[in-house]
């Protein structure tokens, strides 16, 4: 039995930086199991379309495809229950909802248009037209325009954190003394951030900074990969 | 052994608007606790002085004096560990904590504005100068200039609320398939807003109304006490 996770990637086949892969190859390493992850670009749609999906991640667990985040952390959970919990029970899937709802509504909108150009920068050739048409359209300006005021934005992202700056003065993880789903969920977006971008997010003594260290210290796997140490 | 919680009140000594005080209330309720309620005002220092506090929520429980509702549902949860959980074990507790973050510093900060000229009117004669005062100092406005254009800002509480929107599609209530404590601590806010308001806060067809309106299917106590069905 080996799991094979297909994983965003840029023009760098190591440069790993969808949070929604994140937070599954975090969920895989908290389960303690074997990963083999296979690099995956925007435009290689045929190569996952045996998942009935467009779009990663994918995990293949002995010959069984599956797709979406949330499925698969929940698949995760129910199919090696022997490692640690990922929501601990029922109750725990449905406040993680929550969590997640924030980062897919709040956190990744206020962040992702911060670091547009520098996400380009990093694409596969193949990549760029369909990124720069889709995500343009999407916002209604340019990669270029998105990223222009971002020094003064970020601090709309800064005040957005605060829940999780709460939060984070108070207990190290999201899950308490030790991180679960609801961590891999929210630093999936910091780690999207860090594969792509030299821009600084957070001030160094922001309790969300001190936590993201702690992530880092806890995940070699993050620690290792291609990315932005700022 | 009964409990007596003091509780803010208004000018009528049932109208009960603490959404920190709503959210203890209820998780007596949920424990199946009997519960006496003593109606208290901002300016009634002297009345919970034995508690080492000046603001409620503060439980008496067999002469013991709790203060603060996180102190306070943390204890209920130890001490009555027979009712049903309201937080379901310590990553529960954790998990919670973000959603009470989020309450605190997105979601409260985001609805008090709209409804404080509201709140004032129902405010006992001898709380009115404190409250004005007090409020109109953190504003930096008079009550009736953070109201005057809630038309408008009721769409940025609107907008800040998807996180809890996109959650409640998904499932009934933030604890799952039944309210827990979660659910409290944000129903307290709605439950403030509900006792002294009659402004709209929400579309009809929103989830966030249909599951206002489950909360108070499940508890009478708050369906029956008085405030504005709007």
């Amino acid at each position: 039995m080996a799991l094979t996770q297909y994983d965003l990637a840029g023009a760098d086949p190591n440069r790993r930086f969808s949070p929604y892969c994140w937070r599954i190859r975090l969920a895989i390493t908290h389960k303690g199991l074997p990963v083999e992850t296979i690099p995956w670009r925007f435009t290689d749609k045929e190569m996952i379309a045996f998942s009935g999906q467009e779009r990663v991640p994918v995990l293949v667990d002995d010959g069984k495809a599956l797709a979406g985040s949330w499925t698969i952390a929940n698949y995760l959970e129910q199919k090696y229950p022997d490692g640690r919990s990922l929501f601990d029970g029922q109750v725990g899937v449905a406040l993680t909802r929550f969590i997640e709802s924030w980062t897919d509504t709040i956190l990744q909108p206020n962040l992702m248009p911060l670091i547009l150009v520098d996400v380009f920068a990093h694409l596969h050739e193949k990549d760029r037209a369909y990124f720069r048409t889709s995500r343009e359209r999407r916002l209604g300006v340019t990669l270029e325009a998105a990223c222009a005021d971002r020094e003064t934005r970020v601090n709309v992202l800064r005040q957005n954190l605060e829940p999780l700056r709460t939060t984070l003065k108070m207990q190290s993880f999201l899950g308490g003394e030790a991180p679960n789903y609801a961590d891999y969920i929210v630093f999936g977006a910091f780690m999207l951030a860090r594969s792509t971008s030299p821009f600084k997010l957070l001030e160094k003594d922001d309790p969300v900074s001190l936590w993201r260290s702690r992530m880092l210290d806890r995940f070699e796997v993050a620690r290792i990969a291609p990315g932005y140490d700022s």
